[in-house]
């Protein structure tokens, strides 16, 4: 232990090694926007994973696949401990980014690859993981696998998903050829850190190198369906009219105000909408839209719920429609370990790093890991606060900095917890 | 002369015979929910044709079909004088109804088979037609034949125009094998009358029997284009949003204001629009959407064109959008003949029915008729304004008074000018 104290001062990361493992998982499933597509289980996912086997294999790791496909790359420790867990996911969206999960990961190839050349141990284990389709944009819920992991989800239920084209998890698992022997979670791990671009535009915008994930924001999703009358725009009166558009619009104004009275740490957003017929001369008879609203803090959640409730009650009546309120998602705000955090934020100050606390919009894996161990996430800042995009972007010295924390912090949590 | 003048007083049409013909009608290409799909040109289009041939035929009529394959079913007068046209269209939208277009057509071979009955000549010859592809749903744009018949369109590019498929006009016109001989258009028409439902809530909601349409109301049809910036829902604060679909709900709050600022003749409305990328946790980066606005006088419709613009420009501002406009339709008003709207406003006083002047909110191929020849519109009421649905419904006291109406304005315009 006294090596590591004496040396992990000046260890770095290799920054253009980094880079370059970055770009060649990029080019799996490379798009002509200079995104990724390399969706859950996919052709693309199996070749990014195998890249992704050969390269923890080549850095002396053990590669175990478990029985939902997520991959764990572990380099043992000095004790046989619970191992520190670091990674995110290979997975995209259909048009996604080359950063946004492979950062996460790679970064934890690339701290392996730093401690290997140091010719360093940790007293822990420190594994890499890929979690099994954590998009979602091809067999939903998004994070399945990280849930099944941290006993959420049944191990049954996640196998059995089908995607929209009637294609089921445990088949198009099979059809990868891994070797998924490993028995699902049920083991305990010492921490877990997931290093991610922040998706959103705060850190660039305050110039900053690092976020620190405090929370992982709650949110509460709903589907409003709203019923008009379809009736001729030329032969409806104005006063005749009971146009389910007019209503979706009072209703988007009034999400909008929601989510202003709640910032900044509360949003609120109407995203999607399916408008039927959706003729240019046939007042609209029905809407479909959703609303999505999220904070941090459970009992201004729950207010922004109650918000939610009136305006679309408002919306009715004003437009004098019917309707239907559906609850999809409810998840409640997930707090980060304060004891990791601590940590991150110690060793961000010993980098020269200028960080902030920061709540995390988007889901993410660390969410379920939250459940079963300490667990926090860093974030780098990301161009404009682009993802799910191919034009997603972040800037090598970006992606350094946020690897060399987490490379620190994992060398924390890996020889003092 | 003298004869008619005697007799037409109490000259009625058979209600039952009009109303079973329209019921028979309805069963080619008749649909689960009540309605019907003759779309032009298609196999049910041409069994349609097939069976008012057969009918006018039966009646004595000569049926002649022009280069577009409008029908003209002939009755010939005792002098040999441009006749008097009645009629409509049999095309449907794809679930449309039993009586759009179908009334006009079937009161118009009504009205011979009661003349035929009672031995009745008329000066004039009476001429009942059935328009090609008014609906526009097949062949955009609608009334096509109508308009090439007053000179408007080319028979060319009529013929040369093409459904969603890549079916040409003018191939499956041939495919339904009809002799379509008559030269198009060229030729004096006395007078043009159409039976219409009114597609509107207006008639029945005032109780009235029928309507006198003394204007087609203009129009003016763009698309709008919002340019925002999509990012994630979760992770972008409200103050570093622009948000299409929230510009859009803008847009559709003030669109709504210009209609209600110009009621009860005007009307404004958005019923489509796209959203992109549609997802429920990505803010919109781009809304297409149709913005539809009417007036029966020029000066408002102008009006209505500059509330118009200046609403857009003000949504671009308000939520931080690039955008796009663009004219996709600008119809004027049309005035219909004020002699043949005196002679119907007379005869339905006869026949003892309540009217009003109204206008007509959509588009028919009497728009068009009324550019080369007198022309006027009767209206029947629409149970709650329901068309281009499977669910458009009238009674049949309705039919019949329209109907009746229909005979007693031709009997006069047939003999009297």
């Amino acid at each position: 232990m006294n090596v590591m104290e004496r040396t992990n001062h000046n260890l770095r990361i290799n920054a253009d090694r980094l880079w370059a493992s970055l770009l060649d998982m990029a080019r799996i499933g490379g798009t002509a926007g200079g995104g990724s597509n390399r969706q859950a289980l996919t052709e693309e996912d199996a070749r990014g994973r195998l890249l992704f086997k050969q390269w923890c294999e080549a850095s002396g790791c053990t590669v175990s696949v478990d029985k939902l496909g997520s991959m764990f790359a572990r380099r043992d420790g000095l004790a046989d401990l619970p191992p520190v867990l670091v990674g995110s996911h290979l997975d995209t969206q259909p048009t996604g980014g080359k950063f946004d999960g492979v950062l996460g990961v790679l970064a934890g190839l690339e701290l392996i690859r730093t401690l290997n050349e140091a010719g360093l141990c940790t007293r822990r284990p420190i594994e890499i993981v890929n979690w099994t389709n954590e998009e979602g944009c091809r067999f939903a819920p998004a994070m399945l696998a990280s849930a099944a992991f941290t006993g959420e989800l049944s191990e049954q239920a996640v196998l059995d998903t089908r995607d929209a084209a009637g294609l089921r998890f445990g088949d198009e698992l099979t059809r990868m050829g891994l070797d998924c022997s490993t028995p699902l979670g049920g083991r305990s791990i010492a921490a877990y850190v997931e290093l991610h671009i922040e998706q959103g535009p705060i850190l660039e915008a305050e110039n900053l190198d690092v976020g620190f994930v405090t929370i992982g924001q709650g949110h509460r999703w709903y589907d409003i369906l709203l019923n008009g009358f379809e009736s001729h725009t030329g032969s409806t009166p104005m006063n005749h009219r009971r146009d389910a558009l007019l209503g979706a619009a009072h209703l988007i104004e009034a999400v909008n105000v929601i989510g202003k009275n709640h910032a900044p740490e509360g949003v609120a957003s109407v995203a999607s909408m399916r408008v039927m017929p959706n003729s240019r001369n046939v007042i609209a008879g029905e809407v479909l839209l959703s609303i999505d609203v999220r904070h941090p803090v459970q009992a201004r959640l729950d207010e922004m719920d109650r918000d939610v409730r009136a305006a679309y009650a408002a919306c009715l009546k004003s437009a004098g429609l019917t309707g239907t309120i559906i609850d999809i998602s409810n998840c409640p705000p997930v707090p980060f370990d304060s004891n990791v955090l601590d940590i991150i934020r110690e060793e961000a100050g010993h980098l020269g790093l200028k960080g902030r606390d920061i709540v995390s919009g988007a889901g993410h894996d660390a969410f379920h890991l939250a459940r079963i161990a300490p667990t926090a996430m860093i974030f780098t800042p990301c161009r404009d606060g682009i993802s799910h995009n191919e034009a997603e972007d972040i800037t090598q010295e970006w992606a350094t900095n946020g690897a060399n924390l987490l490379l620190r912090t994992v060398l924390r949590l890996a020889n003092e917890i």
